[in-house]
């Protein structure tokens, strides 16, 4: 380490104290990669144990030009949080306390290092929930999940992070603290600051503290596998549970016939809860609370679907482990990741209008220009959000250009939940104009002037 | 009008057509302020026919240094349209069409002109809702809507108009043309830029085109209008109904005592659906699929909440006259502010936890600073928002000065839904800090360098 290294890193310490400092082994010991992967090379991880320290500490950096690069919980899919060897990796891990919880109102104040499990419990014992959920809840942190407006499973009912965050604390690039805390649903008072940085992927600012609302929660849910011949029939079910549940439907998760039949015929890694012959499956949630009065209208509604021929076949779930079974199912890439041998994985979103076309599409310029490779299609159709996995792929660039250009066709997106980072950038122009980037540009340079934040991800 | 001014209009007329420009008295014929007043003094209102003749104006106008007043449907209550002598004032009355309605997926584009009243009947008519609504669905025009982030009615279950907003066109200060119409739930392809031109009060652009989120159109509506005898028991009914009313619950609009009692007591302008005694009222709406089954669900609840006594007296609207009655009575705004005298008007939100406390505050401190004036509270509840009425009242920015002052003690907003504008320029610091306020510069100067865009409104 350089002079100047070892004096910015005496510094910070001044300022964090031993245990707000990681060098040499406990920083390489540490993956900064997607899936786990990577020793990550920075000079230290600076780990505050307060606001006051970490906006400190972004002065020094800033006044320094020392890069940093904001971790959550490292459980992100696009390499947002990828490390060089210069850059300072910034954690909030010991910021990760739950300040205050209004059981009344049903809002949350919490630390940005606090784990999505830790405060799913927190709400839940409250009475509440908190109403983002996704397979890294006990890693997760919530301020990664608002700088990557995280999505999940039932955004068709509650929304993105995005929708969740009433207010928040950010340290800017030069160390300043912007405190924005509401705690109100409206509030129309000038512009809504906080909405720059969610989803911005720590470039503009370090979010420290989310004030976070809460939902109800829900005593009863109901949960179905159900089959069907035709895309869209898929679409008219979306529109009568949507419209015939109320506000109960919770999540709409499709499944293409390639994904089902790996799962359960080819690997037999699940149970053949439906037939595998079936085009489109889809596992249906709604939750509210009674479960009594519930069922019978879940049940009610099933029925005139088969009665109408929208489904074909249907699997309910009659005990929370079949539904967990059913959800382990839609849930297990892990298996299909490994089965496709080298793979490329996509999150797309696209007008659902245009879905089925897409995909069959998408199928046959597969077919032609890498004949060795399958498409399986999965993911929240509700959102218009779909997952694709291609595999056995070797020439992967030449996978991402076919998916995404097809998708720019249909005004898609190439990221609907993960966002950029450093693996989707070479494809940012797919879905936004240069008018789009150079206005994201300009907002990163009146933010950051001296490039310290993330320097390099998005764009 | 000097020789200046008179090229720049021909030049704008060479852009926009005869059709596109309105000069003298048809633009002193038209009212800019607040509640359909004055007469406006602007140069001359420019209506232009598309987006690209906009955008070719704004790039005149911006090169000229002329300042230009976007204006909605002017039901705006914050004189966040008015002009000066020297502005031109924008109208986007011609650009009012409905592009485009997806019935499958619930997605509509429409041209920033188009008036609320409009769209909501479009979206029923393809068996869907436009869920924002309120008091001026007549005039008040989608554009100015998403420009002033506008709430209503039904916030507590749909969102502001934030959430409804997929997609947005918007003509920058200079005339450049961003275009993010973008239709999906999910879409973090780099920054969600849109985000910074809701509720911006056309000081950063020009909303022109937006792709609207449609709701499924609900067939059956309970409305009731329930009693209570303590504030904490207006917040268990909001707890309850929100939690066992499931997604259900459209509106809690509550009435202190002051507000019932004089319309219906002292003017005796709407029937005495209940005794006047009650020290809160509470008007209650769900909506859903089922007339049959919401409507026992809703007697259930209301069942046991008076046998709780969470709740004391209720009347339940067995009709749609009778619901229409009962919102009359909610929303007779007018006959409140010709009783009180000169009034002066609030809408502000704070923590519903604080409300009860801040009311008997301001209510003291009222009656010792201005005794002979009486506050009356109504508003959504749900939402913490509250309208306060105070009158008679000769000394306006002395009463502004207590509420407001109370109001930063329990961190509220001075502004719930109806923005800043002129009206509460002078107290924005009261909810917003410094540090904020100097952002919200920062972002004006970057996106409109020259100061064009509606100027001197918010700060």
């Amino acid at each position: 380490m350089e002079q100047r290294d070892r004096d910015l890193i005496a510094q910070i310490e001044a300022i964090v104290g031993p245990k707000g400092l990681l060098l040499g082994r406990d920083v390489t010991a540490r993956p900064h990669l997607s899936w786990g992967r990577g020793q990550c090379p920075a000079k230290a991880i600076v780990r505050p144990g307060s606001t006051s320290e970490l906006s400190q500490v972004m002065a020094l950096c800033h006044r320094w030009g020392q890069s940093v690069v904001p971790w959550g919980g490292m459980s992100g899919l696009v390499n947002g949080a990828q490390c060089e060897a210069g850059d300072l990796a910034l954690s909030l891990e010991r910021m990760n306390r739950i300040e205050q919880l209004e059981s009344d109102a049903g809002v949350m104040t919490v630390q940005a290092g606090a784990v999505l499990q830790q405060v799913q419990q927190a709400a839940e014992e409250a009475g509440w929930q908190f109403a983002v959920d996704l397979g890294a809840r006990g890693s997760a942190q919530i301020g990664g999940m608002v700088a990557t407006n995280a999505g999940g499973n039932s955004v068709v009912r509650y929304g993105m992070m995005r929708e969740q965050v009433l207010g928040l604390e950010v340290v800017l690039a030069d160390g300043t603290v912007l405190s924005s805390l509401n705690e109100m649903l409206k509030n129309n008072a000038g512009y809504d600051l906080k909405q720059m940085f969610i989803g911005s992927e720590g470039t503009l600012g370090i979010v420290t503290r989310a004030v976070l609302r809460l939902r109800p929660r829900c005593s009863s849910v109901q949960t179905a596998l159900v089959a069907l011949s035709r895309f869209e029939d898929v679409v008219t079910l979306l529109r009568r549970l949507g419209g015939e549940l109320d506000g109960k439907l919770t999540a709409f998760e499709v499944m293409w016939q390639s994904h089902y039949h790996c799962l359960v015929a080819e690997l037999a890694k699940h149970p053949a809860f439906l037939p595998t012959e079936y085009p489109f499956y889809v596992l249906v949630e709604a939750s509210g609370s009674d479960p009594k009065r519930d069922e019978a209208h879940f049940m009610t509604l099933l029925e005139s679907l088969l009665s109408s021929g929208t489904i074909l076949d249907a699997v309910i779930a009659h005990a929370s482990e079949q539904a967990a079974q059913l959800w382990a199912l839609r849930d297990d890439a892990e298996s299909l990741i490994k089965h496709l041998g080298p793979v490329a994985v996509f999150d797309i979103s696209l007008p659902i209008r245009t879905m089925e076309a897409y995909i069959t599409q998408l199928e046959q310029r597969l077919a032609e220009d890498y004949p060795a490779s399958r498409l399986i299609t999965f993911g929240h159709l509700g959102d218009g959000n779909l997952h694709l996995g291609i595999g056995p792929v070797e020439d992967k660039t030449g996978v991402e250009s076919l998916v995404y250009r097809s998708l720019s066709e249909v005004n898609g997106s190439i990221s609907a939940e993960h966002g950029i980072g450093l693996e989707k950038k070479p494809y940012l122009h797919r879905s936004r104009s240069e008018v789009e980037i150079q206005l994201m540009k300009k907002l990163k340079a009146l933010l950051d002037p001296k490039g310290v934040l993330n320097p390099g991800k998005i764009f």
